[in-house]
């Protein structure tokens, strides 16, 4: 998508000398900064410091972090070190896990001098079928944003409330739940934003209002508080969001927060859908309050919180009396029953197993 | 309440030079500083400042700014103009409105060289009246306290979520909310309470926590979005909160958000109790949405934030990319449906028509 009038990605192949470059989204929206990483270890530090996040690009990162490891050891037990310290730096991305399962099923079979030129053609393919896919999910979201607009005056634009950033910068380009909104505008359907803040992490304000206004997408940011009122108020069309895992079932973890917007969504009869790539659907998982883990983060980023001074310098201030104590889980579940749509790569389909099902024949059981 | 371990209440009459002294909260929870407003436009600043914030401390507040108004001229003009100042500082507030009445059915028929001296005792008596109100909250809170203590282990704590300041810095003294709490901590009911940070202003993180702090109550800040994933988790026992404004059927004006907590609250079978002052009760009103204007805040309270640096100092930082654009309902209407039970200073009773009729006869038509 477009950084100041040009095409980026999220993530990119270096060759001199070889990395994997970034976008620093932790300096996002105050400064567009780039990173090169050339080693095992700066990927993993790059997921967990969320330098990049987001369930797909946590995905694609952890693949040319295999690549960064192979070109430094390639043998069998660097490839599971590797596997095991990408694997631990996020515990919720199902992405990670079936980017990283993948890698292991390439690379194991191979000789270890084929390990390297393999490592980074698998992540070249892993970053490119998620462009295809979210390109997909864009097509089978756009007759849903049609259908909205066709009821609406001349001009009048489709109100959609997103949470977090489920945007081409949680992914390698187009993003998710931004993807329908992208196609949308490329089709001249006028489109409304209102941007969740998405605390304590505020990516919302951060990264999707940033994203949006590089594409010109009209928005509005609000705290994470006020979306039932707008909806309580008909202001509010559709809520879109990501998700970091769905289970077989519909249920749906994403950040959290969704679930407060799915029950408000649902107590005004609003649809609520969920932007769902397939790499996405944790098939082992039926019962989403139950079978997924919930990260705990620091409770720092709770209680401290960075922003730009007037000067244009970035500080972090302290929120709370000083030895304040705050819990900070980074996830919650939206029961399938609170869903009303999943938008995947092969279309539309009900936040249940026969929907999932339906388009994804090769997994019934 | 307790500050420093010393008595205080959020409000007091200073004599030499006469003034009302207030704890300025817009300082808080970084530095204890009080202010002494000796105008009536220190005291309508002060309230559309948020200096003093909560609707009966407002009222009281309110209250002490017609005294003020009738230090300096004690005329029917000059009564009328303090009453269309004050008034116009904070549209929610139901309690500003009854204030300001009172001090007109009071101050009209006497003489202009009777009003300061019964301004000064209305105001005195607003302010005790707030005082007593609420430690008759605490008592009818109390049962329900005792109630859930009684179901659980020994020494395991009763867990309650709050969002907002509906604390003692609400009021004169005591707190609406947290009246119950102060009350069970009093009978050695163990409590742990779940603050709700409260963007945009945080007067959780900053309020609610700090009071909470000064009294020795255990308690855990989380972001406004953590609420539903608590509740899902079986993590709270009951949520309890303030009202600005409460129609005569039992919706519930409260701050932003409050809506969304009390959605969670309902899907998950927890109490979601409202503590209610009787000024705070608009008998004019039977329809939340329709009938209570909601108040839009500066959208800098969205985009920017201030908090401690490091060094100790206070700093203001900008949170969005330059330009963006923000939204700020400050209050939300949580539907009686949706509420369990109102807490007043008569008693428990159901938020609706009949529930508050049962406790307030004279109310009845």
């Amino acid at each position: 998508m477009m950084v100041e009038g040009k095409l980026w990605r999220t993530i990119w192949r270096e060759a001199n000398p070889p990395a994997a470059g970034i976008i620093d989204q932790t300096r996002l929206p105050h400064a567009m900064v780039t990173r090169s990483l050339r080693t095992l270890e700066e990927a993993a530090e790059s997921i967990r410091a969320m330098r990049v996040r987001g369930a797909p690009l946590i995905g694609a990162t952890a693949a040319y972090g295999l690549w960064l490891a192979m070109r430094d050891d390639t043998s069998d037990a660097a490839l599971e070190r590797a596997i095991a310290v990408l694997l631990a730096t996020r515990p919720t991305a199902v992405n990670l896990r079936w980017a990283l399962a993948r890698g292991r099923e390439d690379l194991k079979p191979r000789k270890p001098e084929e390990r390297v030129a393999a490592a980074l053609a698998l992540a070249d393919r892993i970053a490119e079928e998620d462009v295809t896919l979210n390109r997909a999910i864009g097509e089978a979201g756009l007759p849903l944003m049609r259908s909205i607009a066709a009821r609406k005056g001349p001009g009048e634009p489709v109100r959609v409330l997103t949470h977090c950033n489920a945007g081409w910068l949680a992914t390698v380009d187009w993003g998710t739940a931004t993807a329908p909104l992208y196609r949308a505008a490329e089709e001249g359907i006028p489109l409304h934003v209102w941007v969740d803040e998405t605390r304590p992490r505020n990516q919302g304000s951060s990264l999707t209002a940033w994203e949006l206004r590089q594409q010109g997408i009209a928005h509005t940011v609000i705290v994470d508080n006020a979306g039932g009122h707008l909806m309580q108020r008909g202001e509010v069309d559709l809520v879109l969001v990501g998700t970091d895992r769905t289970t077989s079932t519909g249920d749906v973890c994403n950040k959290i927060g969704t679930y407060l917007k799915a029950l408000a969504a649902h107590d005004n009869g609003i649809p609520f859908h969920v932007a769902l790539p397939s790499p996405t659907i944790d098939w082992e998982a039926s019962d989403g309050l139950r079978e997924i883990p919930i990260e705990e983060r620091d409770p720092e980023e709770v209680t401290h919180l960075a922003g730009r001074l007037e000067d244009g310098s970035i500080a972090r201030v302290s929120l709370t009396p000083p030895g304040t104590s705050a819990a900070n889980p980074a996830f919650d579940i939206t029961p399938a029953r609170l869903v009303t749509g999943l938008i995947t790569e092969r279309g539309v389909c009900a936040a249940s197993a026969e929907g999932l099902q339906g388009l994804f024949p090769e997994r019934s059981s």
